[in-house]
């Protein structure tokens, strides 16, 4: 691939800045972040502007009107924005933590403390807020960034980073701590992936199927992210009728285009009269499709009958997939075969069934009692989040503040040599 | 690529075996273990043999000494492989621990804990007892593992992954958590890391740099490893000169193999007269060689002027390269610009410079007043370890028995929906 020096350049400057960003104490990083807020304050009407022309030139391009409409800001949305900055200037700065330490038998003492990754590239679709939302993660977290966000959000994005780099330099931090790369063009993206793994180290992927999984196949660099939430929520043969409609409907219909929704319900055959129908009717009644196998379909009339490609399908929709299992086995076998490690639940009131689907299924969540609807960042406490991670190295599951750290090991000797 | 199917066989038989090692509790893993030792003595005359077959065949096929030296296998050998097992079976299962646990406000615990990582692939060059050192580890971490040795060591390395197979049928455990690659040809490696990533989770290379260089360019599946340890120590200006010279011999030459070797002495220019001149002597009397800049020419003129490539190159051999700096912030430039983020090591009795260098060099292991040979995983106090990993996501430093573990969230409800 040929040379790309204007990216080349983007990584060195990263490079340099991450030396700055990782010395500011956390009082500096929190000024900043309050200053940010204020800079967004004043700039509103700037920030409005830019988002009617990316708005503008995107319905001339005539992209997807669900499209367009993530990517609108409104004065509701700033606000939402300006609230997590405060939520992240709330968090504890991560970095610099010990995280373990010990004395070896010759008098060594070792530490693993935390230290931010580095360089972090974010490649997203739509939504401008991601731009302010994952800036400010990293930017607390010690890490310098570098955004490439969706064409129908080019000059929201521009104005929002701007913004960012203005507070750096009244500031006198390095505003290279955040950078947008500027050109539209998708040679860009690959060039990222596959030519800067000497100045980025890690790269989260935020958007659809098709972009995540570019950026899997092409990526020299390690990627934090997942390609699907294909979830499951398993109703036991002693789980409670009531709670289990409850948990469902918000589990797969609360938001259906979220990677925690549920996508598959796994039933018990015991207790098929008891439950399914009154499930099945619930979600039916709130416009979702039922797909079902055979003996679904028998006791639910209004079911389509699935094929094998079914119970491998993200919906992302008011669709769900319905199987009935013989066994808890059987409930931990479909997950094992068909699900993406992401986010799965039981629902039971047996606690060594409950026991042995936490222990036995290792998705990076895995849930008793309660909706896959909460495979989130903010809603484990971590107050903000980059991205879900499916990954078995670390970071797993939501990936938040620290989880946008790494460590080291300090070693201090008085002379120690080894034998 | 062409289809695999021996390999891919392998993989499918990994998974599978992968769900029933991670149930197995600490006694009974414990118990295997002790087994292995009592299979290994009660057949050490056999292993005795196959290794002299591949000594045989090495030395026909011209194989190079220093190889063949590192394959043989003697009665000391072997009781070196029963005491690393024994230090095993001594350390606490790493699976199964709670992280931590927190309780959401909405009333959902959350608890993050360990778990195996899976399947693990293992690429390494001679040394049959890493056959025994990687199986047991694994295990022990409730990973299965897939090997692939050197062909120097074909048969050494099946007798050895045989009898831990034999113990795990003896025990009724399925025998594939342990699979040795069978075939030598170079294009198993080749589909290992480009077609395998649906059966293994992580590789770890073993070997010298052109394997892990091979590994890191082909691998689609995450590597777990090191490229180069090309380690610094700084001499400050507050260093004592004693401890410099102990320091610093046993840095360089304790070991010139090793990863945790020195390869560059780096020098305050206030010490050159009192410190620089001993430390060169006395390096030189223990047949080191000095390559130096000219400065430390003019000091010590038994020195060959150092090229730019001299600061780059990890010698791996009785060679020392040394720069003399103005200052601990050229130092610490200088490792910036040509470490490999591995283990590096101030001297000084200064502990503002201490800390400064501690803190702004973010290789993953960095020292004060101690030797860079100490980067290991036995000195850590890990027991013992898989090899070294300069990766900035997780796994970092030297990787032991609980570096081998990841983790997944439970979060346990009575119903709870997200509004």
């Amino acid at each position: 691939m040929k040379k790309n020096k204007y990216l080349d350049q983007l990584g060195r400057k990263a490079k340099v800045a991450s030396e700055s960003i990782a010395k500011l104490t956390e009082e500096k990083k929190n000024k900043i972040l309050n200053d940010y807020i204020q800079e967004i304050k004043k700039n509103k009407k700037k920030i409005l502007n830019a988002n009617a022309l990316d708005i503008k030139r995107a319905k001339i391009k005539k992209i997807k009107e669900n499209i367009i409409e993530r990517s609108v800001l409104t004065n509701d949305r700033i606000e939402l924005i300006i609230k997590s900055i405060k939520e992240v200037i709330k968090l504890k700065d991560p970095t610099k933590r010990i995280i373990s330490s010990w004395k070896r038998p010759n008098g060594l003492m070792i530490q693993k403390i935390t230290m931010p990754i580095g360089v972090i590239g974010v490649i997203y679709e739509a939504r401008p807020n991601v731009t302010a939302d994952i800036s400010i993660l990293c930017f607390k977290s010690g890490n310098c960034v570098i955004l490439r966000g969706g064409t129908e959000a080019f000059y929201s994005n521009t104005i929002l980073s701007n913004l960012f780099r203005n507070v750096l330099k009244k500031n006198k931090i390095n505003p290279n701590c955040v950078q947008l790369i500027n050109k539209t063009s998708r040679d860009h993206v690959d060039y990222l992936l596959s030519n800067m793994q000497s100045y980025i180290d890690v790269i989260v992927p935020r958007g659809g199927k098709s972009l995540v999984k570019k950026v899997l196949d092409l990526s020299k660099i390690p990627v934090i992210g997942h390609l699907e939430g294909l979830c499951h929520t398993y109703v036991d043969s002693d789980a409670p009728i009531e709670m289990s409609k409850k948990i469902i409907l918000n589990a797969k219909l609360r938001r259906t285009s979220i990677c925690g929704a549920t996508e598959t319900l796994l039933i018990h055959k015991k207790v098929l009269r008891t439950h399914l129908i009154p499930i099945l009717n619930l979600l039916s009644k709130n416009q979702c499709k039922i797909i079902g196998d055979r003996l679904v379909k028998k006791y639910f009339t209004n079911t389509i009958l699935a094929t094998e490609q079914d119970w491998r399908t993200e919906y992302l929709d008011s669709i769900i997939s319905v199987k009935v299992v013989n066994s808890i086995e059987d409930a931990i076998s479909h997950i094992k075969k068909y699900g993406t490690n992401h986010t799965e639940a039981i629902i039971t009131q047996n606690l060594k069934n409950a026991q042995k689907f936490l222990e036995e299924v290792n998705s990076s969540i895995v849930m008793h009692n309660t909706s896959t609807q909460f495979a989130d960042g903010y809603e484990f406490g971590f107050g903000a989040e980059v991205g879900i991670s499916t990954n078995k190295l670390h970071p797993r599951g939501p990936v938040g503040l620290e989880q946008l750290t790494t460590y080291k090991y300090i070693v201090k000797g008085n002379g120690q040599i080894r034998a």
